[in-house]
């Protein structure tokens, strides 16, 4: 989106890349005369946001009673990471989520991470932001936290933070599928961080950053860029293309969507876990390879009988329009319209009995050492419970005609608390005190 | 760039979203049916591409004298694919050069790779194009080929396709450097095609859409995104950042610098290979780790030192804005202010003694195993002769401050050909001929 971002840029209020304009030439000559003391990119209370919601260089809020990222109309571009705790010291674990949250503050607002120059130390401090977003506007940026199972209780039973009491039921490891061929290299994890922006060098250089400041409390455990968002989670959306050039996500939950929201996707009063996890929701991350090539050897009525929608217009086979209603009482024939293995039939509210908010990414991962593009679907998705969400879609799309031509390769889950709200407030705070 | 191309898609002329939408319709109403020859995304004479060069949603002209996507204002993202050439018959060879011509003059100007249901076949022939672009303006895509020298000779000296005679001296392994850490797996190749654009959906559909249609010629050897550019080739275009946080390629050479084209860039009429690389360039890329935690503990000063720029403005040490002249007799306190092992210094024209067109684009490809991010630049540099260009300047970096915070880990070289021109031309024509 940087094209785009230069050319929308508002002329009011300080960007990063306004204030660092400003800053830079004058810290460029104090640097030269090697005299200290130059700030850089130093935010203060002038250095406000640019907010522009409606399009895709402005802010996200970041508190809320939930998290900005679930429901947050899908950016185009993610950054997203799972870590390990390599600290076995809580008070290392809770600063640093404290600091992350600072960051993460300042960070969606359109700020730098920290100082690029500290006042204090100048030119020979290091930076507190590593600079390679000056210039960038908010660009929609949300980064949205996770717990994994594993933080809670090691595998061999280990209580490594003292929380092992506090971990609700459903914050557990998926049970296997049928097909899957998981990499544990790439599956699981302590914690996790969404990053979710409509410029990926904003992506990027956050979860950067909180890399950063998480040296020696976390490693990166894995991480997946995702370049085109599969989903819509807003009517106003368009419907996005997957690698299977279909819309994917025109039934998905949608943040208009209040009551369905409030019975699948955040976390209730009553249900386990509650006391920290209230408003908040379950994350399922599966990374799908897509076996492209037999796909793309497909006819298009195969094609199309495997989804369940026309490629063009993506409707409901046996309808007209994208939107027209899902009616499985429709015939071709003597058939049904919409065949009974097909993955819409399969995943739909109605037949899956439950609903989940998906909010995937494409991705490419160079190649497979086969000759073949390694590519596929960063698959995402929020529910309340992922026993009565993933779980349940998943093993209802066993007989999925689908499941020719893809294969999941990682998994992972999360316990995505609820948004933080005080300016004292910070990730887990309720879940570690 | 969805979001921005959402916005900013003119009313006017024929997108693939355009026509798309008004043909799937039908489209689906027919397969519903089960009736057959329905056509889809069909390129016509009426399906006139958007033209809108300036603007990032626009199409960049595919026929010319010198290919597309060199000097052509660097576009936002990269997919860049080496290929191995799998057959041994010129013939098949020829044939996909001439289907890949076909497919990237429609791409380019935003149209399909080919019918997506083909009027003969119908809803039961394989669509000729993947879909996952449909609805995508042409966002600048440039597609531009390279030859490698295993094309013409293969390490054991074999003539595959009667080309060996063909090959130009200059085209030849570079010569190893220290510090060189190459994966073979990732490095070389026959073929390369490096499409960039500003919508990343579009880039990597037009390079999985050559890959379809050079199944059984071709497989993947290696392949990367980038998700920034990180150099600017147009005086016009505002200079980004890299994953240093700094400015880069600020005094690249740029396609305003007609006279220094001529002399760096552009293989001349007197230049080995000329009768079917004149007009040509040679392409070297180098997939170059970033060690990014090591950078992030280093102070200011350690990193403007390194680079020879200030972070904040992209002025070189010494001056006070990003495009002052470098000025190497500037001294701060009793020594140069742009110190002679840094970046700045060892890179610049005046001290290589030559000059060469970068274009790279920033990289993560998740983690590293060793819980740090896989990050870092895909280097990519046109030149008119690789031995007076890359190899010239990579040997005056030897002493490069820069070397302790970067490693390359692939390497190739291709010679691109010049574009092709009227219709009946086609990549590699002159070469094959």
């Amino acid at each position: 989106m940087t094209g785009a971002a230069d050319r929308e840029r508002p002329s009011g209020g300080l960007s990063r890349r306004r204030f660092f304009g400003l800053a830079g030439a004058g810290a460029g000559g104090v640097l030269a005369a090697g005299v200290a003391g130059g700030a850089i990119g130093r935010a203060t209370a002038a250095d406000a946001p640019v907010t522009d919601p409606a399009g895709a260089t402005g802010a996200v809020p970041f508190p809320g009673p939930h998290q900005a990222g679930i429901v947050t109309p899908a950016q185009d571009r993610l950054h997203f990471v799972a870590f390990d705790v390599i600290t076995e010291r809580r008070d290392e674990l809770v600063g640093m989520l404290k600091a992350w949250t600072d960051a993460a503050r300042r960070m969606t607002a359109g700020q730098d991470a920290g100082e690029v120059g500290a006042v204090a130390g100048g030119q020979y401090a290091v930076p507190d932001d590593t600079g390679e977003a000056l210039g960038l506007p908010p660009s929609g940026l949300t980064l949205t936290i996770g717990f994994g199972p594993t933080l809670f209780t090691t595998a061999d039973g280990t209580d490594r933070f003292g929380l092992a009491a506090r971990r609700p039921a459903p914050l557990a490891e998926l049970p296997a599928f049928p097909g899957d061929a998981l990499d544990p290299a790439r599956s699981g994890g302590d914690l996790c961080v969404q990053a979710c922006a409509d410029d990926p060098q904003v992506a990027v250089h956050a979860i950067r950053n909180l890399c950063r400041l998480g040296a020696g409390t976390v490693g990166v455990r894995w991480s997946q860029l995702g370049f085109g968002r599969t989903s819509s989670t807003s009517s106003a959306q368009a419907t996005p293309r997957n690698l299977f050039g279909f819309k994917d996500g025109t039934g998905n939950l949608k943040s208009e969507n209040g009551a369905a929201l409030d019975r699948f996707l955040w976390v209730g009063e009553q249900d386990p876990g509650a006391d920290w996890l209230a408003g908040g929701s379950y994350l399922v991350t599966r990374r799908i390879r897509m076996r492209i090539e037999p796909w793309d050897t497909a006819t298009l009525a195969d094609q199309e009988q495997t989804i369940g929608r026309t490629k063009g217009s993506g409707a409901p086979l046996g309808q007209a329009a994208e939107f027209d209603p899902v009616d499985f009482t429709v015939t071709a024939g003597t058939q049904p319209a919409i065949p009974r293995n097909s993955h819409v039939f399969l995943a739909h509210p109605a037949n899956a009995g439950t609903a989940i908010l998906r909010r995937g990414y494409s991705f490419v991962d160079g190649s497979d050492g086969l000759g073949r593009l390694d590519a596929g679907l960063f698959f995402i998705a929020y529910q309340r419970d992922p026993g009565t969400g993933f779980v349940q879609v998943q093993r209802n799309l066993r007989s999925d005609a689908m499941n020719e031509y893809i294969q999941h390769t990682s998994s992972a889950v999360f316990a995505c608390p609820p948004g933080v709200t005080g300016p004292g407030d910070w990730w887990g705070r309720a879940l570690f005190s």
